[in-house]
């Protein structure tokens, strides 16, 4: 055979086409649980994979996501008013957001020396000699000078520190929690895109003017005002308010974004969760706290105010999930489905020829053994062979 | 049979290799289709698996990046000059950075008792009477003393409240727009770690001395300076600068990494885009603005400067993609490529047996039918139930 | 064949089960390819996709993280005693925490007319025709008054300008190091909720008590203790915290959950890694610094402390993936497996057809050529028109 020989039977077997040989079964049993497991594959790409993963739309997880947050509220602390100026931390109005519930005040507190805490390790004292000038405990607050010295008004002793004087331990001075705080509003403006799909879309619907700054969210009456109470965050974090007053805590406020770009824009509205975020109770420093200080200078030296700040932090988590019919992902979802398929086939043979196949009926039809004794065939032997192969077949059992 | 006989037929059964028995149809048209669909399927997996989505490739969509921003320029405001650390807040120079471009400020508040503004609802009003003590109004700014006093240097009254005095609607003073910050840069370096494939770049180049404190960035004459101008960043996102000045406005500035490690690293090289991320310009809060404070001690007593900021606040937000030649997902999609081409049987053979096999000469060879009620087969009886078989076929027609 | 026939038909046809007819060849080194690559595929399977990758699961691999943050300790600075309210910013406890190391302190800059720094382009002068009048220079402080003055003591003259004054580049103070920062603990509460699996789990054990106080975290000897020394992190991140504190720096503190929830939660627990993220030593603007000011008023004028911060900014990351045992991948996966299985066939078909049919054997077995000038089947033709199909294979060669 020449190489032009070769080439034309290449050509020519090219456009062959060329399909699997099948052996029909005529068994009612076996067909009903083929058509079972085919109804099972079939239900299963139809339902899951289609209706609910749908799969056949081109999906985008990660949208670009802008948070505006804005608090409101006035509250009553003794004889003054405080504005949120004084209680939002930090103030540039990001997506994490704290605002002050109770503080714990230490006044005109400036560089000095002054008694150590009781508390502190080896801080009590009778003489100068208990205490190491230059040491700096870690549990302390300053570098020991080395004298003992009246714990304030006291009549016990402890050593003198070297730092922010008086220390708070001792001065602070504890303000009543704000419990007004629970009808502080928080404004959260979510701005969100998918720039596979090119859509842009808001948690604010336009035009409503100053409606938006009279409502408050509900879930029920009013779920498209971005305005949420801070005892409502609370109740939906099923956090008592109060409690949170005294020790702070971090409360998550989820904004869910499901779009289906298939169906009108305008239904692609967020939904939102709140959850605590710092729970496990038990623990010694569970809730939120921290300290700043607010700096004056008087006849040219610093003081500070410092405050311990007990509150609620807010961290809005904004998650978003959009998708939109595509052609590739339905194809190769439909490819992956019909080749699913033919694990009928590999549960059914298997059945089959276990338990079916007693007389081995249908192996020897199913199954044609070639041996690699067999001799180069020619036209002659064609018949013989074959029927040699299923006999020896039948003397040896069943080649699978 | 025996055990013994059982395990030899296993054990030379399960080195024996099945291959499905194959009919060629000789038919071109049919030829031309299955090729066709063959074509159309290779196409897809080389040009858009293989070519377009890298499908060879390991890939990384969640890098490590950190980010740090650092404001210049210097603003002329009536007799004065401000510089970045009056303007840039936080300071902190993380990846959320806003500059103040026009402030409202109400100088020299301090706790006390002062007229509510005219707006508020109910707090206009001829006596006493009309202002019932201890109310706080959720539009107001305080606690009503039940007071009815002048409206500071006015003819008519509003209620007194309890707040920080005077207040913010009254005593604000407007300044004008910093309209010299459209000159203003911000500096950005980030750094990005891909942990898989280990390789960390920067959207510096190194070796520039300074360089980078002179140049500004520019996508067509200087894409490697890292120094942004508001005003190309304001022009780029399509916003008009003088409106922000008036409004406020957020503003993404968006990092893209597209890196292919199978190629020199040094082409991993970030672009840069820019959009406003609050849009919905017809809401009535549109815009960025925010409140703070600085705050005095004189004689004792706090005072504060209230701060009403409008600004530009630039969320830096970074997307990384790299891949890497890697051998797994390289097999993994050959062999879905070659799975999938079985695709083209299914369809072929779907017209096959519709539109081609009017005579049945094709399912009489594929299809080979057995049925539950056949003897057991003997010897003797292989060639006449053979044909038997194909005899029933052809009065009982086509069993798909 | 009527519409009855026709129906009849279908519906018997339709329980029938198709499968595929199947040479079996004996030939023991296909056999061994055969079931060799089977193996491979198999290990393949069971080993990496299974084992390795844990397909079986369920996986979720961006899960809610709250990150709380707080700085301790006390640092020696000339004969003050500085705390952390000092030197920790942003004070309110994010995922990025920065603490200062190193100041540069301008005292009292108020808003005025000085000199401008010598090393600023044309800021040099000798009489006022050097100077314009109203030029804002980018390199420069502030706007120039367009006088010629001496550069503070000094005898030489530079260009007056309108700023804040005196200049941080002369008047700025350099603050020695803050080396005991080294000892410094940063406590990093980290809680995490993975909400498919509705786990909720926190890097610190409850009922630890005042032992949160104390410890300080170790690899090898505490690894659950939250506290992190400074020099700790510096010393994993492969830093020389001397350095870090002349120049500053961003260390990335990675938190690491990978949960496996078919084993006891208990389990879960993650992992810490620490990395430098502002690498590139060599360029001109490595490390981290800010700037910020204290205000103060005196006499009604507001003067400020400008302070150049140079410190270690910690970004704490977090990672998580949680997988659980689920049906669907599973069953998703395990048809894969059995599927590419079939990919053995193809290579051993392959195999079969190119090396080991010499004498065409084989393909004669395997395909059975049917060609479209057949005339219609009857009976009487069955065995001919098989032998001739046969026949005419061997004369033509292999049609694949």
């Amino acid at each position: 055979m020449g190489f032009r020989d070769f080439f034309k039977t290449f050509f020519l077997g090219f456009w062959d086409y060329e399909t699997p040989k099948v052996m029909v079964v005529k068994n009612r049993t076996l067909g009903i649980i083929y058509r079972s497991i085919h109804l099972l594959v079939t239900t299963y790409f139809i339902w899951y994979v289609f209706i609910s993963q749908k799969a056949y739309q081109d999906s985008e997880t990660r949208p670009e996501s802008s948070v505006y947050t804005k608090m409101r509220g006035t509250a009553l602390l003794g004889d003054t008013v405080q504005d949120m100026v004084e209680y939002v931390r930090p103030s540039e109005g990001g997506d994490v957001i704290s605002t002050i519930l109770r503080k714990e005040l230490t006044y005109n507190q400036r560089q000095g020396v002054c008694a150590e805490h009781f508390s502190v390790p080896s801080a009590n004292c009778t003489s100068d000699l208990d205490c190491t000038e230059g040491e700096v405990n870690f549990d302390g607050q300053g570098q020991r000078t080395g004298r003992c010295v009246p714990y304030y008004n006291y009549t016990f002793k402890t050593c003198e520190i070297r730092t922010w004087c008086p220390i708070e331990e001792f001065a602070a001075i504890r303000e009543p929690p704000l419990k007004e705080a629970i009808n502080f509003t928080v404004y959260i403006k979510n701005t969100i895109h998918f720039p596979t799909f090119k859509v842009l879309r808001g948690n604010i619907k336009p035009n409503r003017g100053r409606y938006l700054n009279r409502c408050t969210y509900n879930e029920e009456t009013d779920p498209y005002c971005p305005n949420f109470r801070l005892g409502y965050i609370a109740e939906q974090a099923r956090e008592n308010f109060t409690e949170l007053c005294e020790t702070g805590g971090v409360i998550g406020v989820f904004i869910n974004w499901n779009c289906d770009f298939d169906m009108d824009p305008s239904n692609c509205v967020p939904t939102y969760a709140f959850r605590r975020l710092d729970v496990r109770k038990n623990l010694p420093s569970s809730g939120y706290n921290y300290r700043f200080a607010k700096y004056y200078s008087r006849n040219g030296k610093e003081f500070r105010t410092l405050i311990k700040a007990f509150g609620i932090r807010l961290d809005v988590i904004v998650h978003g999930h959009a998708g939109k019919f595509s052609i590739i992902p339905t194809i190769i979802n439909m490819v992956t489905a019909l080749t699913s398929v033919g694990i009928c086939s590999l549960i059914c043979d298997w059945i089959l020829l276990t338990f079916i196949d007693k007389n081995e009926v249908y192996s020897e039809r199913k199954f044609d053994e070639v041996s690699e004794e067999s001799p180069p065939v020619t036209m002659a032997d064609i018949t013989l062979t074959s029927y040699g192969s299923i006999h020896s077949d039948l003397s040896e059992g069943v080649a699978l």
